[in-house]
């Protein structure tokens, strides 16, 4: 450990949520708006969420999923369809009443009122359901799959930048099927491609798991989640997979004449996963120095900082240009020529996460060598030759990547707890630490009240369960099925 | 010419806007919605504007604009700070009034009125503007250059697939300069950059130009537009880029310290292509069998459809993948396994304006030969063998892209007329025909009335001028700038 000062003016151990604030600042990733909720994505961030959706819309491609885009508005007498769904969105909708301004006494003013009122999509299971409806006839039309980059809206009163924000942008896919089995199996696909995403892709810690029946997405049978351990031991869930059953098939009249002549309701299912990650990245990697991203989703792998003095310009720069030039293709690289000092600028990319910035100067230049600053490696310092650094840069991304979710292993080892047997126990956790807590849980709602008075919630039953015996935590009674308590964001 | 059955159930001479429905529905790009004005862009149409949006934004970047997201509400106290810009958008907007949804008598109502009224954005220069006046501090963080890939929201009253639609698809550049002159080359760059894209990679036949001062954007100093000419002799605003002066920094308060330290308003430019490109390419391309895509934007350029009966089948799907394996890299194309009659298919193909359709039996099979069917040369079929084809097809395509720009050339010449000289003529010209008619204008704005009542307006002050001396149509008197009148969509 260094006694240097860091990059960021907090810590995380001073104040968890005001250093999340700093590293959002300090790397250039988004902003407030004067719209209250809705924050600006500013181009560092909106680069970073490019990769992300390059990746997934690839992966979605190569299942079968198709792009399309459906209407923003959703009429309210179609919102009611289906009940469970409108209760669930209905506190937290922003509402179009009205389709023109007027001046009246020199204030604008809304008019020309609806006749029906639109909602703003929250999500979009009825609108693109109402499409499928028409579009399936016979078995021979399913499965339909098919998925829309966009933006949604939840009028959030406690918002948060990039975890809880009014305006998101998310993908939501949304498929419909001839069988239970069919739809079940796609949610959980879907379900498996996220946990791929969120493990290997951005390196996070991720526990894959179902949703307890009373914290289902509104309107689903089953609730697929992913919830990532954030480095403050809270939970934040990633991304969900929902199995739908028949419920918007009945709702919106998604019917099929069925290999037997019958007519049938489709199965559907639908999954999302939202800007929310960034924070979530930013949450598992960052340090007190800023933020560190994964290579999968950098935007720039090297940055190239010509140490620039007169009289040293044009040798140098033709030299970073080499430098630059010499990387595999692949390498996502800039040579840094912005009139600001060096010194700042190496700090900046240091809060943006660079993974390996390279101060170039006279010397370098001249003995044909390239210093470099390890982002990962707590900004470890090391010199090499040009070509070394060319023939090696890959694999020292792959190295940190490694020191990433190494990382990441090592604080979910230390913040997930096994050997919590009572709620007493629970407590006293509680009192002095923020974890995930694994216990056995005989699937009973009545004592969910202790958890809220701890502000916990079952984040999910994990996918992986270890088949052993106990006592419910909650009601006392014999169970094997394990629960993942948690805080979240 | 042929006398065969066309494919689209109604042809461009009956009834070209009928046709031109009949064209979207045959191709299945789109559909309405249940919300009035919203359509759902389907997943063929989407992979169109996939295309286009990849291809314009690889440009953008290479232009150093970056990508960012900005909130899609504005408040109306915001939307106010600029007269001219809500004079020209308040008749049109979505306006958000509540944040939730309560039961009353069993029905669903807004509930929980808001402080301030929020506009759906129609446009992002104020959001936008905001943000860029916390970015830009002194003339050293200029030029700022921002890009979106958005939805918007324009309350149209009478809408038209692709062409008019309530909630539309685009991106919207923006950028702030230290200099007029740099915000007014931004703003032409960006204008080329259209001209490019519209005529090179659309194919289509567009006049670039200047709009006329009285139908520039609400809040530019200058309008640069590209008119596109459709089938039936209307224009069609393919794209518009804005130089907007200093009217919205000094709105939103954008302010730098100068090169001499003094405080100044910063130079912004707007500019924006939207999904009513869609429409363009079937109203310029489409014939009677549906629509013609260019190559660059064709979600496939070939699709090889086997012509299965019992028996043949594992041969004839060997050889048909074996087609496509033989295409070049870059070469888009499916084998079509879906459980359809091949007649079926290759009608559905010939709507959607595949450039070429491959239709393999046994005898194809066999002698290893392909049977193309050229989508662009009135469905003409040709046959060669596998490997000719391969090494062929990209100057196939080539061929194809020079047939659709051909034939919209021969279009322009034919409803282009430069032989107008008086309001008589005009009227006598458009009793019988519809096009583009170049006169002279001195600028006056007097007699527009005369356009009105024949529909007609000023497309734009084409950037090519003739030079010439003339007569003004509209007031008589000397003048020798060519404009250009027609109707619209």
């Amino acid at each position: 450990m260094t006694s240097r000062k860091n990059a960021l003016p907090i810590s995380r151990s001073e104040d968890f949520s005001a250093w999340y604030q700093a590293a959002i600042t300090g790397a250039d990733l988004a902003e407030n708006s004067s719209v209250r909720g809705c924050m600006v994505i500013k181009p560092y961030g909106y680069a970073i969420w490019e990769r992300m959706q390059r990746i997934l819309d690839d992966r979605f491609k190569e299942l079968g999923h198709q792009n399309a885009y459906f209407p923003l508005f959703i009429p309210l007498s179609l919102f009611e369809k289906e009940a469970e769904h409108v209760e669930g969105f209905a506190k937290e909708m922003a509402i179009v009443t009205h389709h023109r301004l007027e001046k009246v006494d020199g204030k604008l003013k809304p008019a020309g009122e609806l006749e029906t009122p639109l909602a703003v999509r929250p999500t979009s299971e009825l609108v693109i359901g109402e499409s499928m409806a028409r579009w399936i006839k016979s078995y021979r039309d399913l499965p339909v799959r098919i998925n829309q980059w966009c933006n949604v809206v939840r009028w959030e009163m406690r918002t948060r930048m990039f975890l809880r924000s009014s305006e998101f942008l998310w993908q939501e896919g949304h498929t419909a099927h001839e069988t239970e089995e069919e739809a079940k199996t796609q949610a959980r696909e879907m379900h498996e491609v996220y946990n791929w995403f969120i493990s290997d892709v951005l390196k996070l810690y991720g526990i894959p798991g179902l949703k307890p029946n009373h914290d289902k997405f509104a309107g689903a049978v089953e609730t697929y989640t992913v919830e990532t351990i954030m480095q403050d031991g809270k939970a934040l869930q990633a991304a969900t997979s929902h199995y739908l059953g028949q419920n918007f098939a009945r709702a919106v009249d998604i019917r099929f004449q069925s290999r037997s002549g019958t007519q049938e309701y489709a199965n559907t299912t639908s999954w999302g996963i939202t800007t929310r990650m960034i924070g979530a990245l930013v949450m598992s990697h960052g340090d007190d120095d800023g933020i560190n991203l994964p290579s999968a989703i950098a935007p720039y792998h090297v940055v190239i900082i010509p140490l620039l003095r007169s009289g040293n310009e044009d040798k140098l720069i033709c030299y970073c240009e080499k430098i630059k030039e010499s990387l595999p293709k692949g390498i996502r690289s800039i040579v840094d020529m912005k009139d600001i000092s060096p010194q700042n600028k190496k700090w900046d990319y240091i809060r943006k996460g660079v993974p390996f910035i390279l101060e170039i100067g006279l010397k370098e230049c001249d003995q044909e060598n390239v210093s470099i600053i390890k982002r990962a490696s707590n900004l470890e310092k090391e010199t090499c030759n040009i070509s070394e650094f060319a023939a090696n840069v890959e694999r020292l991304l792959e190295q940190h990547d490694k020191i990433l979710k190494d990382r990441i292993n090592e604080l979910a080892k230390n913040k997930i707890n096994n050997t919590i047997k009572t709620i007493d126990e629970l407590k006293e956790y509680f009192r002095s630490d923020t974890g995930f807590v694994k216990v056995k849980w005989s699937g009973s709602t009545d004592n969910l009240s202790v958890l809220d008075e701890l502000s916990l919630t079952i984040r999910c039953i994990p996918t992986s369960q270890s088949e052993t015996k106990g006592k419910c935590l909650l009601s006392g009674v014999d169970a094997t099925t394990d629960i993942i308590l948690a805080k979240s964001y």
